[in-house]
């Protein structure tokens, strides 16, 4: 399975499953498996890695001072609301080890690190589940009721693998309800960069107001830097203070840390034309799943959630697309999706077509 | 103080100090005060970065596989045994979560993150204390007593910041009694490459008789890296298991474990001429800084520890040198060690002969 590790950009696995030569970096997978975004880094990341060496022979900033006063300009909060993690994963773990919950609460079907982490950590997880008929979002009262049950909450905004945002008004009730019962309610933004600023549904505004919520953000995706690791969350200053208080030395290191100061620097021009890209590219994918049969929810992330024909099993259409260059995520191990579901990120125009090709090549028995 | 965040190495809190116009990375400080190899990295990792963009867009293996080959095949052993983190302290943390000790014990002077993770996850530290006769090492019968009332115990080979090793036999000493009662002892071995292979005290060859021993090691010291961050484990295939098993996914960025295995691959060359270099220059370094009237125990590390003559204290020497953009690490903060105490590294010739230059001019009030 190429989700042996849990996720999808697993390129190691899939020269493993699919052939190529034994050595992951020299196959030309196009990988649809990993969200990641398709216009790559900035131009400024390409450059200052023709001269890493500076960064790569001195210790990383173990207080990431450049980059948490670039991240507070940006977002308009403070230095203290700011912890900046090892990728978002990092920061997910450090929640977890600063909030010691006896349970977590998620949504199902959402990002598996939420369940594997919580466990990881000794926590029991309780779930709610979304629907199809809401594009697998949960009833905000029936999470707010969950939250009353658990100890801190993850919630995917938009979430992994649908796709789909909640409300601000959601949002803010769920919010509400966490500082009435003292739950911490985790809302995981990782996606959230890729949606217009006029559409994004983010409490990021109110925070002052909800001294139990956080928010966590991931500049892997958006920046396309999985490798290097980079994220961070917004939560008040005591909170922010315990997750840091949990944070190894130079956890995140010295190159991530450049070049999420780089990105930051990389001007609105390179955040304009990945919207505009992801949106209009999304649609035209959307709209050729749909021609080859898939069932495919309308989604605001750089993903799409797709069912696959009657009869066909993600892990058969993975294997075909696999054999043919093309790595897709599997979403069968998700409680409540089915053995049908995968999900594709959202490519550039060659990549796409290339995937709706390919695909229908696989469904139609060629 | 330069040990803000408790390390050597940290340039920008050098730069808010000493001056230099505020950015660390455009100072020429001559940094003393962390121990990495004056050779730089291994040319193939240079090579490596100018081709870096693959391992930055790309998703980092989970599973650290080619790298834990590579390990598994230079060290003798096979990979289970094997855990790969994102630094040494990763690995330290690792060692914290799996086995979640009540009580750790260490001794004194030591690694300053010893004590703070074991504090960071909980757990009391009980300690004891080396002597200046022995070079600030304890006595083995002494440490022996230590790990009868811990669960786990760290104890760094060579240790720092005094670089002396203890002799193979109080090391299998040690380890039958952690056997016998049960504790885990964690030999930090980070600085031990620096050590010729004929002087190195390891128990590495005989780990498979001491199921409850935890080998630490650091890539980052020794290949010059650690602003990509780099350690690893070795210990018995259940504990390592365990040690994974709490790992955040992704932890050890795609960079770092490319770079790892160009260092694998970069050859022995690279390794003999660092160590004839560091043998050379320490020796040359320690009776420059007897002369100025500082009293230098022998080392065998790529650092020395040194007391600086009479009516100096550390921190004074530290800020003189760092207007002189020269960084030392103060000791005045290790338990057992006095006022006076500074850490250097061991540099090239060229650095090594302006240390001393800048230092006697110091001690000489000029």
């Amino acid at each position: 399975m190429l989700e042996k590790y849990g996720h999808g950009g697993d390129l190691l696995t899939a020269a493993e499953l699919y052939g190529g030569g034994g050595g992951g970096r020299d196959i030309a997978f196009i990988d649809f498996s990993a969200n990641i975004n398709p216009l790559g880094p900035p131009p400024a990341v390409l450059e200052l890695l023709q001269d890493a060496a500076a960064a790569v022979t001195a210790y990383p900033d173990p207080g990431h001072r450049r980059l948490k006063a670039l991240l507070a300009a940006e977002l308009g909060v403070s230095t203290e609301w700011i912890t900046v993690g090892n990728g978002a994963a990092e920061s997910m773990a450090l929640l977890l080890l600063a909030a010691a919950p006896r349970r977590v609460g998620i949504v199902e079907p959402c990002f598996s690190e939420y369940r594997q982490l919580a466990e990881q950590f000794g926590a029991e997880v309780l779930t709610v589940q979304g629907t199809a008929e809401q594009e697998y979002r949960a009833d905000a009262e029936e999470i707010a009721g969950l939250l009353e049950q658990v100890d801190l909450l993850f919630l995917g905004q938009p979430n992994n693998p649908n796709g789909v945002q909640y409300a601000l008004d959601d949002l803010r009730l769920l919010a509400r309800k966490a500082e009435a019962c003292g739950t911490l309610l985790a809302v995981d933004e990782a996606f959230i960069d890729f949606i217009p600023e006029e559409r994004r549904q983010s409490l990021l505004p109110e925070l002052a107001g909800f001294r139990q919520t956080v928010l966590i953000r991931s500049m892997t995706k958006f920046f396309a830097i999985p490798g290097l690791r980079l994220g961070f969350t917004i939560a008040a200053p005591e909170l922010a203070a315990r997750m840091s208080g949990k944070q190894v030395t130079w956890s995140v290191n010295g190159l991530a840390q450049l070049a999420g100061e780089a990105c930051l620097r990389s001007g609105r021009g390179y955040a304009a034309r990945t919207r505009e890209l992801i949106a209009a590219e999304r649609e035209l994918l959307r709209a050729g799943l749909r021609r080859l049969g898939c069932s495919v929810p309308p989604g605001e992330a750089n993903f799409l959630l797709a069912e696959l024909p009657e009869g066909w099993t993600a892990a058969a259409a993975q294997e075909q697309l696999g054999r043919r260059g093309i790595l897709v995520r599997s979403c069968a191990m998700y409680p409540g999706l089915a053995a049908g579901h995968i999900r594709v990120a959202v490519k550039g125009p060659a990549d796409n077509a290339r995937l709706l090709r390919e695909l229908g090549a696989v469904l139609a028995g060629e």
